[in-house]
């Protein structure tokens, strides 16, 4: 038997405060007996006043004193099942924090926001001095010294971080349109109208289309929809995310997660164009399998997925067997990078070499950023400042399969892990790189290479006509040109049976790969758009073993 | 024998980072053995990178994720005892944070930071529209976008939210200063010359005098100087704090704080007008005895101390033995307000008036702002949402004697706590009210009434000169008017054998004291300014038992 969120006092449609009814249930859940909790069909509301509260270091999101409406803590074996409801949420809040669980299960139901942390605004006129925009009702908003304060519920407020151009009618961002990122700090906002704005900026180019649609966000990742840290066993089946004011789904430092038929994409009926505020999935450091099957990811304003592990730089070599090392980008502090037990491996940051290998006895956390780690035995190269470290014991495989990735925001999938990674039956169009196979020390820290990568059978469709990429299929660490004649940082990758679709003909662009098979690929031309830039069809330098047949005229 | 900070790597004048030895030093105290560790004579420089961090909640300052150089967290017995030592600290971190400790001794020291978290510049011009400003180079700041980013050490950065005139020969607040609250939102900042800016902006009146000094401090209170919670027995003697970003020693739910030769005061030589960013001292639901001796209060940007206790509101009535309670304020937040076993008192919002005790029986804490309890047994008149409640087994005592509040911003001592309370022997020279006795469940929540006050042997040294008071002493709650004919919500105030010198003669007001003897006080009249209000030498309505004589003249 399962116990229903009713028993506990939320009413479907009742338009009251679910939040803690979720908490009590759980509660009840946490005291054993029973796993499942039933959320009925209806439409179930959450604020943030009475819910539990916890800081949470998220990776690639921002950190913070978080007020979470489904916390699952320390608990092993919950399933949380809906019946189609509809979950709204209200305000700074997020909807599930999975942390330190096992054999998790979420299913059957969606995720939105009363009002969405982004805002949308018609363009009315563009100007050689920026904007005119019209900013509908349901996206409230003062003007207060010059500056947009969008609000949002329950006290919350959202400043402007990036403007990007929607086309309203395709429903994805404008060809080519580009970021602007950091207009927070230049531009005058001055009430032209009724709910009309003008926005005194220097945008980046090309300039917007009247009547296109800037969408408006801010650069805080607050609250991602779904966050799974620590944690084994999770799957997230027959789930609707329409909104999030970070992330759809982050998961950090867990092993075996399952995402089967989550849609990440704007409520049905909506006009809204955006979907999540920033990637619709993402996978730090973790291991055991992650899975997406059969999912759409649209109309997010940032990736796909990202799956990738974490460079850590050496700050100071303390003896021989020992190390000061600093979490680098800030959205990363507070992750558990390392535990006694677990094997580093070392690299050189600038070309991204690996050096030695070494197991870790002792991990001393100072703070956030730093941590000492003394290792078992003194490596067999000495690590010096500025050297780099990735854990070898979180590291996943990956199965994309049967998912598709449209009409958001730069990339389809980053795949940064060297387990065995198989992306198959898939279809994209994204407006940057579809498949992305990178690896940085010196900006995101986002380690490491890909080992075995087979992606087959895809269909790729008009990808690339934003600035986000540089053909359908990427790959190439980010090291200075100068690194790269040398430098074989990934290996084995098999692209295989896929359908290119495309008016941009740069279909792959390899840098720095020992093992590289392309071929039973076809290719449609279309005129969808004049082509982002120009270069070969299969652009491959700096690669060994490679085996490639132009793609076939489909 | 004790331990030397030397002994873990810090050397005094050295110009490294002291903070890891510190941290070191205090992990070995809490192994035991040891007690005492001296930080030699010389200057030792702090920064946060590799401190301790705790998110930590702080009564009247605000919360976060805090970096700590003296972290004394659950330690019994632990002194600090410096020679003269100069702690210099750079960028966000709080000093010292003692956390649910006992028997804590620090001395013999002084605390500052390289560069302040608050700026000052000369009024070169006032116009009708702003200000235009010479901001020394030991100010950083840059232009971003029309603002003014004051620039910090270590990535610290601070916006304007505060802009209070000085008079740089006075070296205290410009006669009746206007605080400008809110700037922040309504300005516009240019460079006009060299480290010259003109801000475009209304001012409050009076306007400023050019040759005076604009105080520009931001409104985050990130970094107190010496924070003390949940612990018993601290002393802090022979220590100067020459500058804080928030209060400079605040004390919560602590019990028995001794400050003797405490100096909040600029350090010495410096140009610099302003000592800590906010109050000198302040003291949120202590109890035992809260003993300020022989300290100088100067130059703080807020009150020279503030021991008070708190109003939660009943939020909801969940049967008749059990309520929800609220804390209100903001930087009330996280506070343990109650535990099982402790007596709260029950009052009307908007009366203050007093009508039921009870004991609790249980706590349930729902987030930093919400929780639930359940008392012993329903009181004899039930809450009502609305009503407030206060912990009657946290109220301390209270003596201030020997010490000198000067040349701040705002008032002197606030006073509101029903425990017994000598204020002797002190100087004040306040722009406000030397002495406020208040209490409020509507804005700041600060309960309570007091009982016992003897205010005696004080010289009032030409107080009110700002705009933070009605009178040298300033008694009554912060009550509607119409409810203040009735109410006796203090009691027992004696004001007896002081020294007044006033160019204002306004030197009592007194509103809903039961119990209220003034006499034996004397009264030399000054011409120091033109009185900034009129109003009798005693103004004393509402009161019952009152029993006056007009100050002598000296």
């Amino acid at each position: 038997m399962a116990l229903s969120i009713e028993a506990f006092g939320a009413s479907p449609d009742g338009g009251g405060d679910a939040t803690p009814a979720a908490r009590l249930a759980l509660a009840r859940l946490r005291e054993g007996g029973e796993r499942r909790l039933v959320l009925p069909a209806g439409r179930l509301d959450f604020w943030p006043d009475r819910a539990t509260e916890r800081y949470a270091f998220v990776a690639n999101n921002d950190e913070g004193l978080k007020r979470i409406a489904f916390p699952i803590l320390d608990m092993n074996g919950v399933e949380i099942v809906g019946e189609g409801t509809r979950l709204v949420f209200h305000g700074r809040l997020v909807p599930f924090l999975v942390d330190r669980s096992r054999h998790v299960r979420l299913s059957g139901f969606s995720i939105d926001w009363e009002r969405s942390f982004h805002s949308e605004a018609e363009i009315l006129a563009e100007h050689r001095l920026g904007l005119d925009l019209r900013i509908p009702a349901r996206f409230p908003y003062r003007i207060v010294g010059g500056r947009l304060v969008f609000e949002g519920e329950a006290g919350a407020e959202h400043a402007l971080g990036n403007a990007l151009e929607w086309d309203p009618v395709r429903r994805e961002t404008a060809p080519f349109a580009a970021d602007n990122y950091g207009i927070g700090e230049r531009y005058a906002a001055e009430a032209i109208g009724a709910r009309e704005v003008r926005l005194t900026t220097r945008l980046n180019r090309p300039l917007p289309r009247v009547g296109n649609r800037m969408v408006l966000v801010d650069e805080r990742r607050d609250c991602p929809a779904i966050v799974v840290g620590g944690s084994t066993d999770v799957t997230i089946r027959d789930v609707d995310i329409h909104h999030a004011g970070a992330m759809g789904v982050i998961a950090q430092r867990s092993e075996t997660i399952r995402l089967e038929r989550v849609r990440v994409t704007p409520p049905p009926g909506s006009d809204r164009l955006v979907s999540t505020q920033n990637d619709a999935t993402h996978f730090v450091q973790c291991r055991g399998e992650v899975a997406l099957i059969d999912c759409l990811f649209e109309n997010q304003m940032d990736d796909a997925t990202n799956i990738h592990g974490v460079y850590a730089q050496v700050t100071e070599r303390i003896r021989a067997d020992a190390v000061e090392l600093r979490l680098m980008h800030r959205q990363q502090h507070g992750l558990e990078f390392v535990t006694a037990g677990e094997f580093l491996q070392l690299a050189h940051a600038d070309t991204l070499e690996t050096f030695a290998e070494a197991g870790v006895k002792a991990v001393q956390r100072v703070n956030k950023e730093f941590f000492r780690v003394t290792f078992e035995r003194p490596p067999a190269v000495l690590p010096r400042p500025g050297d780099v470290a990735t854990n070898l014991s979180w590291t996943a495989d990956a199965t994309i399969r049967g998912c598709t990735a449209r009409a958001n925001r730069a990339r389809g999938f980053l795949i940064s892990t060297p387990g065995r990674v198989v992306v198959e039956a898939n279809r994209f169009h994204v407006p940057g790189a579809a498949i992305l196979i990178e690896g940085d020390a010196r900006s995101w820290y986002e380690a490491g290479p890909v080992r075995d990568v087979a992606i087959c059978g895809n269909v790729f469709d008009d990808c690339n006509y934003g600035v986000w990429g540089r053909a359908a299929i990427q790959i190439g660490p980010a090291v200075d040109a100068v690194r790269q004649p040398t430098l074989r940082y990934h290996a084995n990758v098999r692209i295989e049976g896929n359908a290119f679709i495309a008016f941009d003909e740069r279909l792959v662009h390899a840098r720095c790969v020992d093992g590289l098979v392309i071929r039973g690929n076809t290719l449609r031309r279309s005129t969808t758009h004049a082509p982002g830039g120009q270069g070969p069809v299969l652009d491959i330098d700096h690669c060994s073993r490679v085996e490639t047949e132009p793609p076939a005229p489909a």
